[in-house]
């Protein structure tokens, strides 16, 4: 597969369209006065299955050929991947197998088995959960959907960005960036439609290795993550790191306990229950008011699916 | 002042337009599969102050001729109204006094604050706090707003089922109901609206004098509130229970776990931080398949002012 561009954004947006929401746009004064912007939240955590996740696992799995089809998908996930390919394969009425490594969220992987896949779990490493994605694809034939790096993935995450865009003139977008397949998405769709508006990716100071790889100019990979973004401890992938550096993307790096408040801060002056892994972009606007004073600046609130007890208890 | 009527309505709808929120209309089909019919949320937890109280103050404060804005507004309320007044007063530049009660929720006493309100503490009884109300009328000339039995509240609450109504045909209607405000002024939109849609009453059972009153035919007013539903322990006003009963609304009790449960699905479902005194209409037809089965339902959330950690501990 070669690298997406922005033709496939726009053939995922259409791919997609009778399965994904087109997700409000949110506004709130009194956030706007406390960040000093005018701010536009992508609400992505009302996607189906609470994260925009969903575009991209749809894009892979409405682009199987029949006989792809019949043979299934397979991925390896910690949370909102695994059940976004799920749903979309039970949309499709194919089989879904997921690689979840052991410790995820508990509430996540019952939404993932309760859309019908079949979870295989394994080590918490990238080298067990890859190993036994590859064993999987080989004795079923299933076409491997990976979470950040595959190329239909990326164009279909740009699909959030696309519907942002088309109904607003911003001056910057800020998306969190794990593995990097909603930040490479974005960056597609802005090159197509707003070349003009920045791309600022919001990463958690515990797994900054985006920020670290843009500023060596090259990849980082050897890091443990610690954050309580549990949707940010993934690695940039190659392709999305190649992608977000040709773009010009900035990263700018956030610590959980600003995350946490500007969480809070969606939940009591906005009524919407984000996960922590969408509250780091708020996060890094409030961090950093002179990069954003008086600007239009779009916010991908990425997802909603949060352990409640647990960030209360945090 | 007479009772209030369906043109009070409609004039209400048009004095708050330029100050008030037109809030969405949300579904969900997980939510719908479990509940066995079609439900259609009214988001009022998005309304300005997160609860409709915004409607009914912001109508009464806009009525106001100069000579009676010169000498602002008071009232007493254990929390939403109490901000709802403060705002709409706050918008058009004129004094506010709120008498709340000893054990008031404390977030909500500093959004009152915030608004620019004077607080007065009380004891928490009825009558302190309508004789705290009487002595600061007499005193500063202030006109009352109370919280639920004025007219012009009434009013100003109906044009959240009148937006409702305005955009969908329903079969019925559930609100929840404490002093009876939004239940009144739900009926007078329906009366003018749409006579056939069947208006339900959610009750919590730790403060049922409604479903008592409408029973009897007689208002009951001896009880002593218990219930995590912190909106609805007021009693039943006098003009409510005349307008309701007339009206032909039924109750439906509910008991606090019930609630709290509804609340849950609320939140990890539809991502939208509600309160429990908005839960209990949604844990009303979810108590009660029967009624309410494959038919069109219109469901009043009605706030969103929660206290997150209280409810986890809960």
């Amino acid at each position: 597969m070669t690298d997406p561009g922005f033709d496939d954004v726009l053939a995922a947006a259409a791919r997609i369209a009778p399965h994904a929401h087109v997700t409000p746009v949110l506004t709130s004064r009194t956030i706007d006065a406390l960040a000093g912007c005018d701010l536009h939240f992508k609400a992505e955590h009302l996607q189906r299955i609470g994260a925009f996740k969903f575009r991209g696992a749809c894009n892979a799995v409405w682009s199987l050929d029949e006989d792809g089809a019949r043979r299934g998908v397979v991925t390896h996930s910690s949370g909102n991947h695994g059940a976004a390919l799920a749903l979309a394969a039970s949309n499709r009425g194919i089989a879904c197998h997921v690689v979840v490594p052991e410790g995820a969220v508990p509430g996540k992987l019952a939404a993932i088995a309760a859309y019908g896949a079949v979870l295989h779990r394994c080590e918490p490493t990238i080298e067990a959960r890859e190993a036994m994605c590859a064993q999987l694809q080989q004795s079923l034939g299933a076409r491997l959907v990976h979470p950040y790096t595959d190329p239909l993935v990326i164009a279909g995450q740009g699909t959030a960005a696309l519907e942002l865009l088309a109904t607003r003139a911003l001056d910057a977008i800020v998306v969190p960036v794990g593995g990097g397949g909603l930040a490479a998405g974005t960056a597609l769709a802005i090159a197509g439609v707003s070349p003009s508006t920045q791309l600022y990716l919001a990463e958690p100071a515990g797994a900054a290795e985006t920020a670290a790889s843009l500023e060596r100019g090259a990849r980082v990979t050897a890091f443990t993550p610690d954050t309580v973004c549990d949707g940010l401890r993934g690695t940039l992938g190659a392709i999305n790191f190649d992608m977000l550096r040709a773009h010009g993307a900035r990263a700018l790096v956030v610590d959980d306990a600003a995350t946490l408040a500007a969480m809070r801060l969606v939940w009591t002056r906005m009524k919407q229950l984000v996960e922590p892994s969408s509250a780091v972009a708020l996060a890094a606007v409030l961090a950093n008011p002179d990069l954003f004073a008086e600007r239009r600046v779009g916010i991908v609130l990425s997802g909603g699916n949060v352990d409640i007890e647990a960030m209360v208890r945090a």
